[in-house]
């Protein structure tokens, strides 16, 4: 059957992971009500979700705590307060928080597993800092935890860039390396390449490659797609493609997609309706021109960001011009 | 090179059809100003577009102009008040018409090509259809226009329904026979059986293959960039994805693809902030759940759209529970 029509069967050991609180954050600094990211956690258990990425576990002195909000630093205290009752066993649903390089006291902010509602921390770094990575890696692995390797901004490294990473990441514990299409560049061809890139460095490592996508040229979706008919078995998205800039891959899009039995589609319409539509009154975010010529020219969308925050947002072509006088 | 990395290469046969002002019009009766209508001929001539389709060759009976405006039936006066100077030669522009099987009065409505500014008679069918197709392609070839056939809503169609309309085209004088996905409900698989089974099915009939896409489920862009790697050499966009619906691929972010340095992005950018960024104050388009809704479910989205112009558009879960009670 599954060589006739793939895309109307489902992949049973595929796990979806909703980094909607975790990216969307970097939105608003993080301020979320508790109500906000309970409701969110109760559509993930009710959908099906495999992993709720909550928040990040950054530095308070970097990220301080007057600006940010809670789920900047998952403190263990927030995370009992909000989610104390979590029991992966019986809800099917694991937590995960974000650990950067460069950005987190990981070595005194992640506690062990068996004192935490968490069971996943993923590692986000650039490539050169992929020494500490390893050692976020093996740190939190001993700690109890799931582990990730998260490749931030791969579409401005060379091949042997990226092989030399690969290299590094496939002895550490960590479960899955992620294709991170940080500017939201990459069309399908190059998430090809990537993923044989990815699988045969690590072939021999047991791990699963995971595709992390946005949304710039709205191929987030499409790219994460093509990702899983190659064969990730891991893959991020947010609800209503709520993130930074031009968002990311929708969630309800992608349970569309895997027909899995057990993914359900209403409760996070309802979550969407309830939660993120009133989020989307008063921020920014989705494909627009801006993110569209950021992503087309491989650049961080920090400059669109700006320019839509700006006293111009719709002035495509003044950013347009800008951009291009730049370069 | 183009082994190497064909994302960065072009391929200069491809032909890109702006279908903004046909398939735009279908949001608002096709009441576009004559202003309009002219900047965006204009865009398109600045921007190297091969090809823009003005409006529909579609019947006033049908269509009584006291409700529709002029580019749903393009009379050669309104044709000529517009765009009077066109010159397909000078400008590499090549002004085309979509004329429905069952709407249109095709045997009066269309002149001999010499005595037109238009050069394309795109002939739009369901599969019902495909023998009045057939005469309006042979007609509309024999007055001297370059002709497309255009089979609709081919995701509800059996593959041996498509075979019996593609052995009816194939004999036929049109240059190009289009897969075209009303729904947005394809996924990427399902576009290369497509164009595999077009392919086969024509070899012999020096046709090329279009793709024409639409945005229910953000895979719009995806898909023709699926197409024309596989081969698709004729492929239609509206700028800033301007549909029913949800929505067509975005011609800006095409030309972004495509590399050919012809083709000129900021006539586009210039375009959409003055004429289509208005628009979008007060049309509603583009994909939101509804759209993606009835996209993944295979149905024409007119039970979206009418949800979309109701009391309550932001409602999403009171459309899922519908739309699932009536499957």
């Amino acid at each position: 059957m599954s060589d006739k029509a793939p895309w109307i069967t489902c992949r049973p050991e595929l796990k979806v992971l909703d980094c909607t609180v975790r990216d969307g954050g970097l939105v608003n600094d993080h301020q979320f009500s508790d109500e906000f990211v309970r409701a969110l956690y109760h559509a993930c258990v009710e959908a099906g979700i495999d992993y709720m990425e909550i928040g990040y576990k950054n530095s308070p002195r970097l990220f301080p705590p007057e600006r940010f909000g809670p789920w900047r630093h998952c403190h263990e205290d927030d995370l009992w307060r909000v989610v104390g009752d979590h029991d992966p066993e019986r809800t099917g649903l694991k937590l995960a928080a974000m650990a950067d390089a460069g950005k987190s006291d990981w070595q005194t902010q992640i506690v062990p597993a068996d004192q935490s509602p968490l069971s996943m921390i993923r590692v986000a770094f650039y490539a050169h800092q992929v020494s500490e990575a390893v050692e976020m890696i093996h740190h939190a692995h001993e700690l109890g935890y799931e582990t990730t390797a998260n490749l931030m901004a791969v579409s401005i490294l060379t091949e042997e860039e990226i092989d030399t990473v690969l290299e590094s990441i496939a002895p550490t514990p960590a479960s899955t390396m992620v294709i991170v299409d940080s500017f939201g560049h990459l069309y399908r061809e190059q998430i090809d390449r990537l993923y044989k890139q990815y699988t045969r460095a690590l072939r021999d490592s047991g791990k699963e490659i995971g595709i992390h996508a946005h949304n710039n040229q709205q191929l987030a979706f499409a790219n994460t797609i093509e990702a899983i008919i190659l064969g990730c078995n891991r893959v991020d998205a947010t609800l209503y493609g709520f993130g930074r800039g031009a968002g990311n891959c929708h969630t309800e899009l992608l349970l569309g997609f895997l027909r899995n039995p057990k993914f359900k589609l209403r409760p996070l319409i309802e979550a969407i309706q309830h939660h993120l539509l009133p989020l989307r009154q008063r921020l920014d975010w989705g494909p627009s021109i801006p993110y569209n010529l950021t992503g087309q020219l491989n650049q961080h969308p920090r400059s669109a960001i700006e320019w839509r925050e700006g006293a111009t947002p719709d002035d495509f072509l003044g950013f347009y011009d800008q951009l291009l006088a730049e370069i």
